[in-house]
């Protein structure tokens, strides 16, 4: 017990004590039963005699706050409400440092992370196209909890220390298969294990800028990568995107007019458009970014998941001058819970990313790292992203049908070839937060297209649909109470 | 399968398909027995024709890089070493952007991690005083393994899914009865669980500073912290420290003449030194902090762990104008592949910490933390550290006496009365590389005093020892190596 006692108080020592378990109580923090430390403990802890502890408790138990038993010592009684002390009622003026204004971005991450968690759980009727994940009920929880007790049983204490820090030497060396298989020859020790994708675009971040540099983004981008520039003082500079993925045709004149320190982009399956970039701007970019000595970010988050078209290859494989780094993650094919991410990079650049990672959190936990690599070394990835690919298909198909019949003439969209999202473009401005209100209220969310913006827009042209979430009937109902709710506007 | 396949080069389409095998295969990416994808699957990934997909396949089996089975389709075959590319021949120069030289800590977190993660696992017989951490041997892994598996039985899914940014709610509240009773009166409100106490210093480090910024630091301090400084081109201006802890009555001179934006303390067993702050320093210390509005960043990583003494109170328990942020972990006392840590901050302050937990690495799992709470929640933590404080209490014993029988005239030190670590002094100072070199080729590691000074010397004065980390009968071997290499000085 560590308790803040002041020897050279004018209050006597047992009436701090009693203080002290007073508020803790009325408080509501020490909860009902809960024990106290024993007059013995606690007078060896603070350095008090034993007699002063037994007055504080007596005074204690005659307040009527602690009552004592026999031989188990002193316990915290039940409390009226009427008797808790109101927080609000005694919340100070918080000091000047403190009054900084929180930025846009991270108040969206904020508002994001709090009423879709309750919703989620909260309504049950509520259609969820907000997610940035696949299907919960297909995550391969099962397979992966047998999994995980087999290596605490093999690994034992070894899989619970802490391990190497850019991450386990088997796992790395299966990543490279599987990058291998995508058509980028990377070796073990160019790979860096993260805490998801989102601490890779963190650890580059870090490691590539400081406050007022400029970055290239796409225009409309991954929400938590605008609001990661933002929360490190970094000014996105936009770049179109058609239906063909970044126009790099536009690049040029930005990398002279802005001198940006970074590339972001997401080529594959973009977030939140859903498109990709073709093959010769692929190859535009990857030697642009070679002319003008700017390091690209290939997000990489999804690539595996195409159900359709010819595959492309990501920058990394085109890069042969250590321009590119690669970011990506199994958050998304197996669970997000994994936290698991990686990233690949070459030359100097990797030594400084591992030495970030290590100083962000130290290590990612190597009973994770163990179990995903004994589960992916069976092949189970192979398969449950076969078995995944089928299954979104369908639902992307049965939203592009729902959409078409309930939505029709008032909305344009590309459909996808891979990914989770369907980017819907409404033809006729409509109030954002309205809009998402509204269909918040009819049983329907999504997440608002303006949250994708380097500036956002007080109006709403798109919507970002998660088409994967759910069966096929929710999502049938779904675009049906959104054709509703668009109809009334 | 993604591989860059240029439809425009001048090289044919089957010829890059060869190329781009044969590389992966010579290379050693892809590596004996590795399944080429089928020449169905490959002609449509990259939207070829078969025809040209099989001449390729053709040209590689001749080559006798591959080899086919009927019915399982292509293999990579076996190649002798003489065939493999040799990788560094190729290294190319790398960009300039790359060219940034790495920091010396950033440099010494490499150093640190790799060597000794080395050494741990090669030589069986080095005494290893160098580490971070307690006795592996004593993690509750059984336990803890069991516990995982009935939560992964119980929560299924969930247990899986994404949770809430701040950290699961029942842990936070338990967090809050832990701190409560250290004197810590902390709503769950209040907490944000961490990725192990390094990311909850990296957040408030990215909330309140700025390249350039100034912090107070006790003049030898956790490397870790100073690492994460420098990585972020944050000052450090160091304070004296003394048996009695940080010398908070140079402080107020310092506020004045450096403006610094964040004190950063180790109040209780401040690593390296091991020395507890006096009551009267921590209350005038936050006194200072609000006078002078400078946040307090208080990192209690080992608070719990005290062997005797009067146990002191946590500068957040005299804090009531919100402006200490406290940091804690459960990677010491548990085990440190849990990364659990943990951080409270009352105010404004703690909504932009949530966020950028949020954007460092979106959230940490939800598994470990409900198994942790499962586990913290029927009392084994208490039972945990009463054993803990037992075993760890008799092995400091005997490194003092082995201490005092080998190294005797040599050296000086305190006594730790918690913690982990034992700071000896040395009477003369020696060459820091030199002695290291020496201990650990006699089959002992510490860790050189010099990686926590802000300017590091090349002179030893001090090593940190952790007395926790093994049996007694180690510790006697080593403390007695140690004598040896001193006396050859």
């Amino acid at each position: 017990m560590r308790m803040a006692i002041d020897q050279e108080s004018s209050v006597p020592i047992y009436q701090q004590i009693v203080d002290y378990f007073s508020h803790a109580i009325l408080s509501g923090h020490f909860e009902t039963e809960l024990r106290l430390p024993s007059i013995r403990k606690l007078s060896s802890d603070l350095g008090v005699s034993k007699i002063t502890v037994e007055n504080a408790y007596a005074r204690l138990e005659a307040e009527g706050l602690v009552g004592s038993r026999v031989g188990s010592g002193t316990f915290v009684l039940p409390i009226y409400d009427t008797q808790l002390i109101d927080g609000a009622e005694e919340s100070p003026t918080w000091p000047v440092w403190q009054q900084q204004p929180i930025t846009s971005f991270q108040r969206t991450v904020l508002e994001n992370a709090y009423p879709l968690a309750g919703a989620s759980i909260g309504a049950q009727d509520t259609i969820n196209f907000s997610s940035g994940i696949g299907d919960p009920n297909l995550f391969p929880v099962n397979d992966f909890g047998r999994v995980m007790q087999r290596i605490i049983r093999r690994d034992g204490v070894e899989g619970l220390s802490y391990g190497e820090f850019n991450g386990y030497l088997p796992l790395r060396r299966t990543i490279c298969q599987i990058m291998a298989s995508n058509g980028m020859a990377i070796s073990s020790d160019n790979i860096l294990i993260t805490t998801g994708s989102q601490q890779a675009i963190s650890l580059v971040a870090q490691a590539l800028l400081k406050n007022g540099d400029n970055v290239i983004v796409e225009k409309t981008t991954y929400n938590g990568a605008l609001g990661l520039f933002e929360a490190l003082h970094i000014n996105p500079i936009g770049i179109a995107v058609d239906d063909q993925g970044m126009c790099v045709e536009q690049l040029e004149p930005l990398l002279q007019t802005y001198h940006p320190k970074l590339i972001y982009t997401i080529p594959t399956f973009q977030n939140p458009s859903g498109v990709c970039m073709n093959g010769s701007r692929r190859r535009m970019l990857v030697e642009l970014s070679r002319r003008y000595n700017v390091p690209i970010l290939e997000d990489d988050y999804i690539g595996d998941l195409r159900y359709e078209g010819v595959a492309l290859p990501p920058l990394k494989s085109i890069d042969t001058a250590g321009n590119v780094i690669y970011v990506s993650t199994f958050s998304k094919i197996l669970m997000p819970d994994l936290r698991i991410g990686f990233l690949a990079a070459m030359g100097p650049i990797y030594d400084r990313l591992v030495s970030l990672k290590c100083l962000n959190d130290l290590a990612t936990p190597n009973l994770s790292q163990r179990s995903l690599n004994a589960y992916l070394s069976v092949g189970s990835y192979q398969s449950h992203l076969r078995k995944l690919t089928r299954i979104y298909k369908k639902r992307r198909d049965v939203m592009v049908g729902a959409i078409t019949k309930y939505l029709g003439s008032q909305v344009e969209f590309q459909i996808p070839q891979g990914g989770l999202f369907l980017w819907l473009s409404l033809k006729r401005p409509l109030p954002a937060e309205e809009l998402f209100k509204r269909c918040f209220e009819e049983g329907v969310s999504y997440v608002p297209g303006n949250r994708y913006l380097i500036d956002k827009s007080d109006y709403e042209h798109n919507l970002r649909l998660n088409f994967a979430y759910q069966p096929e009937e929710a999502i049938y109902k779904g675009i049906e109470r959104i054709g509703k709710v668009l109809g009334s506007f």
